[in-house]
């Protein structure tokens, strides 16, 4: 239940870590798009057919060192129908590689389309008959700017088939002080928005003390991050902003527990766009971004020492 | 530029209605899902193909009365990467009989994920040397919690491809008060929104006095559309909730303007099922939508009386 899942492969691989697979064209290696270009065109099915292959070959170097993926939906979007059907066979082979799938999608809605939703990443539709999987995630990060009824349809999905969601609390990026630190009363927003994500976990306990509900919070606020650990003991955390957006290992130590348990960390562009940095051959680029998975893992761990279940 | 070809065709029908095309599977004709489970199974793609003849049915027959759709991503991604496709070739559809398309999507992002979404919906995405449109809509909704980080891509695509979006301010369900209606010092959080909104939206003019940033202000909440059409005069609202919510012509009188512009009212559920509640033979469904559509367009005007371009 709830990220129980998720908490055990992050104690196995002694790694609390989250590799975010989002294939903006300019980070996909020239060897693979020229290599499907030519045989599909210029076309968003030849970028997705090169996209599928560079995201296969990731998490084939990954998935020993790495407990979770968490591919972005708009990048797939951006590359039209073809794309999308990349990002259910990329689900599917990091799943089949025993990976957990957060889908990325930020997605927010109401009622019967809030279902839809969730439905899509995390549920079953039914068919006549038939019951099947659109795009068959483990966890879906949300966001709750709709109030409650843009919330429970999700978490209905999370107790059905034993998945959960992360909601945006608060995010890494610059501006997202411009609602979220806003005063309401004596809590800012993303406060008060803590405070809503901590209720609605309640319905969905989980047997290592973090329940099915996540927060959303930015390795760039570790002062933020130490209000809401101390605010949300039940509530894993999954933050993004290490690496390329400035967040350091010290900045998000506060958001694990006494047991280095609490949080997943996400870096994206620093891990499958580090063959660019290293500058090796482009063909080495599920390598280059291996080692830069472990440097990551080693980097976090030397700061929260051990990871045990408790 | 902005909303200018929205505002000149609600004019041409004297009509200030979208229909939303939400093909919730249970408000799919029984006879069109037959029809296409006996050719492709009772699987996804089977569904699909259901769904896309019920969109082109619905958009044949509404075209004429009605001058913008508003297909709902979330109820074509419950179908995977074949409703997905569906939703392309829908938009396709409706661009080709002259109808304003509105994806409602609800995306949000940050950086250069933001723009990826925006390229999905509204610009087109660079393969090689060719451009393009991943999903040709004309403007798209955008929730806009993460701050101006979050916004500001999808006002960079608008500029460059003269197409529009709709922030989320005042959402229609009941629970859209547990954060919107907060108070930061005076003002609730839709009116902070509100006024990001109208700074935001500065930057992308239109001829008829309405930017090209607008925002959701749900017909349920009539005293709100009241306050924000007063703080906003530039900004044009799309406004849900009308019908099966419970939004009557008399609550969202004040979102329009002394010319009958300033809003485009939504209905789904109301139009889409209007053969379910007329107990019509389902065959009829496509011409039962537009009895409704015709319905709530005079249902409407009777309040507004006439559209002029300023």
């Amino acid at each position: 239940m709830a990220f129980d899942v998720l908490i055990e492969k992050i104690a196995e691989k002694q790694n609390p870590t989250v590799v975010g697979l989002d294939p903006a064209l300019e980070l996909v290696p020239e060897f693979l798009k020229q290599k499907f270009y030519s045989e599909y065109g210029e076309t968003p099915k030849g970028a997705a057919k090169a996209v599928l292959e560079w995201g296969k070959r990731l998490i084939d170097a990954l998935y020993e060192e790495v407990p979770a993926v968490k591919p972005q939906l708009a990048f797939y979007e951006a590359l039209g129908y073809n794309g999308v059907k990349t990002f259910y066979k990329i689900v599917e082979h990091a799943k089949s590689r025993g990976m957990y799938v957060i889908a990325d999608a930020k997605r927010g809605d109401i009622g019967s389309t809030a279902s839809a939703y969730a439905t899509a990443f995390l549920g079953k539709i039914k068919v006549g008959n038939s019951g099947l999987s659109p795009f068959p995630a483990d966890a879906l990060t949300v966001n709750a700017y709709l109030g409650s009824d843009g919330v429970k349809p999700f978490i209905q999905e999370c107790k059905t088939n034993d998945k959960g969601i992360f909601v945006l609390v608060k995010t890494s990026n610059p501006s997202s002080g411009e609602l979220q630190d806003k005063q309401i009363g004596d809590n800012p927003v993303y406060e008060v928005m803590g405070d809503m994500v901590g209720d609605w976990g309640a319905s969905l306990p989980g047997k290592y003390g973090y329940n099915g509900v996540g927060a959303v919070v930015g390795a760039t606020y570790p002062e933020q991050i130490k209000t809401l650990r101390a605010k949300l003991p039940n509530t894993f955390f999954l933050v993004p902003g290490y690496g390329a957006q400035g967040g350091t290992a010290k900045d998000l130590s506060e958001a694990f527990d006494k047991n280095g348990l609490g949080a997943v960390v996400n870096s994206s562009r620093g891990i499958i766009a580090a063959y660019m940095k290293e500058k090796c051959p482009e063909e080495d680029f599920a390598e280059a971004a291996k080692r830069e998975a472990v440097r990551m893992k080693n980097d976090l761990m030397s700061q929260i020492g051990e990871i045990k279940l408790p």
